[in-house]
């Protein structure tokens, strides 16, 4: 598939707004991560004082056919009945995303039931959920093409209404499997080394996914080398779409703020398919999933947040929006050592 | 002294918030961090869905004697100049400030030079700085307890005018320290092992830094059993301030957010001096200097975020505000299982 051309990182905008970090009136370096995260910022957005006013998170739903090898905690029409929740605003990422001032965009991408027209969503439908990749590939190399085009095209929308700041969150009962498949194939790790709980199955639970996860390895024999085919045998549809949200994000120099394990799974897939997405990349935070870790490495990227989250649907990733937004009006709004009359460092 | 009462934690509106918590549509547990800060703030407010709308943060500056030694790598008049940027909304505090829809009280407490009446500043002076520690103690024991009460004063009156959430922030050019000599007393640990850089001194800063301090609590002989005794003799005006304003603030229920490590020393200062206070304590951030998780560990609490700051002001606090509105709207806002008719845990 054609994919768009990912402009370079602004070295040059991002040096200007470390000299300005410099001379802002605190001691050097002294607003750690956050000084980095404004010079970032600067760098991906090429403007030396940039903005983040206008935010919004692009929340991706699809539903997988693995679910059938009882991978989860909770049964599979939760997908759609927490659809609603997010139309109706019940969520906890309308919560927050109000509390933030981004806007909710909420994608059927592959959901096993269907919706009516609804304010705020787009029915973007690839296929009634994956197929069940214990069996065979969770969906054909075309559908997953499909499913980067509808993320590339729907924050490609966005940014036309105007976007300065985009989060990647999902809901999928059943997609921390696909995550963990994906992660293990990339990094060659152990599936038990890249797999967690999800939702929150038990002991036993968690011993049968993680068989589940390595017989589909074994079954499929996704190629590492090729992402699509990573993509097409062992995904899911919402993890293409954000991954195209983070191709696409990253073409029109628009950061990225990646949440859980499941958006950081669809930020690897859109980094093996176009290395150049990843200094367009921010970690929100380190979620409870043990191969999130592994996915942030690969990445090199560090996450903002440590708190314990596990819930998805781009949470994380919203409540990092108040930590960039602050990093840019430090950046923008704080006085100069000369423009204070603060005597700078002896 | 006669120090106010402090009441009871409210078990049972923190019960009651627990069980809205797993009650609401996300997996139990998934909101790790954010659903126990709810909790918590249950618990110290009395009220089973809090509000925390009104926000504040009060900066006591107060500058320190014990500067002569060359333990600081900024010039003393740094503590006035910023003290007027802070005034005119330039410095780090007030923009983090402004966004977090936070007010700030600078309170000078014991700042060297004078000021004019200003809007914003409360003048409580108890002396211009603290008397220099490496040659006696660093204050009297009546001025001590005097500043305690300016802080209890200070946090009263913001109550009474409106505040859900109180900051505590500083600023004293030298004053790390102090704080790393409280916390050495306190902890029996070697003033190596909590000891920084503080805003920046090298290596031979540093090792001079720690002789002065190792030598001054040597000639003081501060006790640990008597809290008012090491804060009069290795504190400082601002953190007896914000040892004041932590005990005001727990007596009257306003949850209190810990900043850095200055902060953290007052706020040890209050839980020695008062251990009813530690629940109604946030720590906000794990900042760069070494002893600050040490002051952490023995108040029992755990830092939101760990971003490399190290600026002091009050910032980590108001930026974990966000953090906190987070969790009180999530237990708040968020729709129920039943409410939304989402399916609840197999």
């Amino acid at each position: 598939m054609l994919l768009p051309n990912i402009p370079a990182f602004d070295e040059a905008a991002a040096a200007k707004a470390h000299e300005r970090q410099d001379q802002l009136t605190k001691p050097t370096g002294s607003l750690g991560q956050l000084e980095d995260l404004s010079i970032q910022v600067a760098g991906i957005t090429g403007r030396e004082r940039p903005s983040v006013a206008r935010k919004g998170v692009i929340v991706m739903a699809g539903d997988h056919g693995v679910v059938l090898e009882g991978v989860s905690a909770y049964p599979p029409e939760v997908t759609p009945e927490m659809v609603q929740n997010f139309l109706h605003g019940g969520a906890a990422i309308n919560v927050l995303s109000r509390q933030a001032g981004a806007r909710v965009v909420v994608v059927d991408i592959g959901v096993a039931s269907d919706f009516e027209d609804a304010p705020g969503l787009l029915r973007r439908k690839i296929a009634r959920g994956t197929q069940n990749f214990a069996k065979g590939p969770a969906m054909s190399r075309a559908q997953a093409e499909q499913a980067i085009q509808v993320g590339i095209d729907v924050v490609e929308d966005e940014i036309a209404k105007g976007l300065d700041l985009v989060a990647t969150g999902d809901m999928g009962i059943g997609n921390t499997s696909p995550s963990s498949a994906i992660v293990a194939v990339f990094s060659g790790l152990p599936v038990s080394q890249v797999t967690g709980r999800g939702t929150g199955v038990d002991d036993a639970g968690l011993a049968r996914k993680i068989a589940v996860i390595e017989q589909s390895i074994a079954l499929n024999q996704p190629n590492p080398k090729d992402p699509l085919d990573v993509l097409s045998k062992v995904g899911g549809f919402e993890i293409a779409g954000l991954a195209g949200v983070v191709i696409g994000a990253a073409a029109h120099r628009i950061p990225v703020v990646v949440d859980g394990f499941i958006s950081g799974a669809a930020a690897l897939v859109a980094a093996e398919l176009v290395p150049a997405v990843k200094p367009y990349l921010i970690a929100s935070h380190q979620s409870v999933e043990i191969g999130h870790k592994v996915i942030w490495e690969r990445l090199g990227v560090k996450p903002l947040l440590n708190l314990g989250l596990r819930l998805g649907e781009g949470t994380g990733a919203v409540l990092a929006f108040h930590l960039i937004e602050a990093a840019v009006r430090i950046l923008n709004e704080m006085a100069t050592f000369d423009e204070a009359g603060v005597a700078d460092k002896e």
